[in-house]
This record gives C-alpha cells, structure tokens and sequence, in this order.
C-alpha cells in the first residue's frame, strides 16, 4: 500500500509517500519527501499536490492519503467546511480547503486532522507512546499545539484541544507581556520560539545552553504539563518541536515538574518516573509526518 | 432491580436505595436515603451499612451497588488496593478499602469510581450531559473536583484527573496565600469554600450577594473552565457544588469566560452559545447519588 501524507505547518508543507505492508503494523518506509515554504494557498498547495502527481520521482500514485494540519481547523465529519483551516491568524489562509483540494484534484479519501492529533496517533503507533490509552503530545517550537490521547483515541471534543493556549501563572519577577495575539500571555505567548526571542531580543537559535531563558523555558513547560496532568491522568507527555527536542530540555522539565505537582500525585514522586513520563517523541521531528501517513492507513482501513 | 448507591463526601456518606425498571433508561426511582457523618472510617462504613441491612427500612437488599468516594482513589482494576482511598490528607482516612468493605459485608459487585466521575456519569445519563460525548463536571464546595467524559466515557488516565488542583494565574492585586496543603494557591486553595472563609475572614454561607467575593470567585471559576476549554475542547461545562450552584454563578462565570476565551474558540462567541455552554447539574445537588447509582447499574449490566 503506498500512503501520501503531508505535515501542513505555518512555515512548511512536509509531503511524503510512504510504502506500507498492509499485513503488519510496522512503520511505512519513506520512500520520498519534499517541503515546500508555506506562502500563499493556492502557490503552497499547487507545490505539494506537484509532488504526488509529477512523474520525475517514479511515484506511484498514493491508495490513501492523510493530512495533519496546522489550525484551527474543521473536524466535524458533517459540516460543510470540514477539512477547511477556519479562523486562523495566518494571513490568507482563513477559510481555506485543504483536504477538499488533495481530495478532488487526486480523486482519493483524504483522513484530517491537527498536526498534533496526526503526530499524536504517528507516537501511539510507533513512536514513544505504543500500548499507552492516555497520553499527550506537545510540540514546542514557532507555536506550541498539542494532541490528546483519552482512553485509548484521539480527543477531538467540540473543535479540538488547543494545549497552547493555556493560561499559567507567571513566574514571579516575570514582567514579560507576552507575545500572542488573542491572549498577550498564554503559554504561547510566554514560551513559543517567537515569545523567547521577543522577551530576550535574540532569536532563540542563538541562546547558548545555560542562558536563562531555559530554564525560564522549562519552567513555563513544567507548569503546563502540571496542569494537564491534573486534567487528564495521562500516563506520559511527549514533547516533540525544535525548543521541546534540545539538549537537556525535557531532562529539566522532569525535575521542574515533580515542584509543579507539590507532592500530589504519588505515581510521579521519583525520578525515573518523572523520567520516563516527559519524554522526546520516539518519532523525532518526523512525528507529524508519519503521523499524517497513520491517520491516513486508519482512515483506509476503516 | 434494586440500587444501593453511596455518594461518600468528606463530610457526608449519602446513602440511598433506588428502583430502576430495568426495560428503559429512564432515572431510577430514589425510595429510602440517609446521611451519614464521616467520622471515622470504621465508625462511618458500619453507619452506612447499617442503612442497607436493617430492616426498619423493609428494604429489598440491592442487586448491584454503586459508590462515588471523595480520593486520591484507587481506579485501576488489577491493582490490591483498588476500592482503597489512597493517600489523602484527611485525617485517619488514608489506605481505606471502601469497596471492599461493603463487597464483602453485602455479598454485592460494587462499582466504584470518584465521587465526581460518578456525578458525570449521572449527568450523561439523566441530566445536563444527555447525548453529549465531550464535558468536564465540576463540584465547587469544601473541595473543587471533577469528572472528565471524553470521546462518550469517563476518563480515568493514570490514577484520575484532580481538576482543582489546577495552578491558575492571580487577578492583579490577589494577595491571598491560599489555602491548599498541598500547592497552596491552586484552584481549590484560592476559590474553594475554605479558601473563600480564609481570604474574607467569613463564611461563605455569610458573605452576601454583591460581596466582592462572588465576582473574584466567578473569575477565577471562568480562568479554569478556560483552561479545561483548551485542554479538552468540551461541549458543555456542568457546575455544581453549593458555590458553584449560587444564584447567578454560572451566569456570571459565562460572560468572564467569554474574557478568558480571548476569543480564540469561534464556538463560544456568543452569549446564548456561552449560557449553555456553562450550566448547573440538571440532577442538581443529586448528582453524587444518582451518579453513584449509575455506575452501579452500568457495572451490573456489563
């Protein structure tokens, strides 16, 4: 079976077609990719939809196709705009069909979801959340988003969860103002890769190990989790992203964490335990694309 | 069939036997109940037995039994102390086998499950949660709880989510210590019954309408129903508990949420769609019992 996924991101289209024994429940082969900068919808999806179609790559054409989204988007099977991206701050892209698009122009079932969701179900089938019925995926990085795993799937609820948005309580002596545009200081806005480089005026590509802003960072992250821990029970917090995957940073989140909860939950009072429940997505920055390609194979499986 | 459900409060054991026609779904008929102090464990488990066993009542001895206990609780089936209260910090109470007691003395299967699940459960069957798949039920009293129904069940996760430990963000100016052994300024340690009593130097029952107390405690009530929002993305919020239930609290708790909201969730734009999306129990301050009853008669039917 031959899968077309695409990891549709802010920046980035990741589009990848991915082989399958459709007798087992290993992880696809990758067996081509291409990303495509994220500029206008019709120039971004023409470039992707290039990629399944153009010829030079041998491609053979996709049995199911599955795409996780950046959002918010439409996730009600029965509304007229599902598979649209809805309201987003992200100039032009409001109100705009992304699985109709892949869905008429390569005559194939298109499964949607969140990029978190996608890479959510990716971690659950092969990554670091295998046999777990709750867990969380965050990804840290130009935003922050995550996908919830509840008893076993995915959570979509009303719309879907949006982790990012979270209000916390400021550390103290923090008079940063907080760099998201509907909530000024929501987790977002306080610890998402455009807040650390408003708050500290240098890009966090270019904060050395051991400035402060990580362990701010960290701090910020551990708080989250605490607060998703003691909504959810989830049995781990993956935390995936370019900010979340570096060096040391889930290793401090752990520590920070086990201050967060004050002693209250007994399962997460020692540090191995606190080791083994925040951890890197086991499928490293390619949780979302083969994450999409896992919504994809469920969707046809279906 | 006849129900023996117990809502077992820190404060109260509510004891009560129900009638349910087994050929619908309709509300089982409450036909005896009694409260009993929770004093100490022995002392409170043999009042409440006492309720079920004695024949002053001329009751017909339960089918199936149901309790929704105050925790930390035991909730994984395969563990030796499932049925216990764990670790919690009222006095005498910790590693108590609640289920198992009652099991034993009655003969019975006891379904067992927090005391806030339970009432969720209640709420889905018979109340303000009729058809809906997605809602957080919390109770605001001498504690703040709640139960999570995710994707059409009770979410348990891990151990079970413990919503009023939620750590928020302060109002400016809030310079309360709180009152939670445990965090200190969580959820329940800044808007809890005590807390309202150790911030105003008043009872709650004394403090009047028009108390700056109500509006600071509908802020904070609104901050965390924001934050179960963006977790969850549930479709419907239910408030109970004696403060959460005060005339005009869900009401103005509302309109502060639209606030919280920052108008990110395109669905709750709207003060009609924000009225029924937060709201008292529909089984009011039954919701513990008949939930409890709930649980039973699921459990009894599986």
């Amino acid at each position: 079976m031959t899968i077309g996924a695409i990891e549709a991101g802010g920046t980035k289209f990741v589009c990848g077609l991915l082989q399958a024994n459709s007798s087992d429940r290993a992880r696809p082969q990758l067996i081509a990719r291409a990303s495509v900068p994220t500029t206008s919808p019709l120039e971004t999806l023409e470039a992707a939809l290039a990629f399944f179609t153009s010829s030079e790559y041998g491609h053979a054409k996709p049995d199911c196709f599955g795409i996780g989204c950046f959002g918010p988007v439409d996730l009600k099977p029965k509304s007229d705009t599902w598979g649209y991206i809805t309201s987003t701050p992200k100039p032009l892209w409001s109100n705009t069909d992304i699985a109709g698009f892949f869905r008429s122009r390569l005559s194939l079932p298109v499964a949607f979801d969140t990029d978190v969701n996608a890479a959510a179900y990716g971690e659950f089938l092969w990554g670091a959340a295998r046999e777990l019925k709750d867990f969380v995926y965050i990804t840290v990085g130009t935003g922050i988003g995550g996908g919830v795993f509840s008893g076993g799937d995915l959570v979509h609820g009303m719309i879907h969860p949006e982790l990012g948005h979270l209000k916390l309580a400021r550390e103290p002596g923090d008079g940063f103002a907080g760099s998201c545009p509907f909530h000024r200081d929501c987790l977002e806005g306080m610890a998402s890769g455009p807040a650390i480089a408003a708050r500290w005026g240098k890009r966090s590509e270019e904060l050395p190990s051991g400035h402060p802003a990580w362990e701010l960072e960290a701090r910020y992250l551990a708080r989250a989790i605490a607060a998703w821990t003691f909504t959810l029970s989830p049995e781990r917090i993956i935390v995936g992203g370019g900010i979340g995957m570096r060096e040391g940073m889930v290793e401090r989140v752990a520590v920070l964490l086990k201050e967060e909860l004050g002693g209250y939950v007994a399962a997460l009072d020692s540090p191995p335990r606190l080791a083994s429940y925040v951890v890197r997505p086991g499928l490293g920055a390619e949780a979302g694309l083969y994450g999409s390609a896992a919504i994809a194979m469920r969707f046809c499986a279906d």
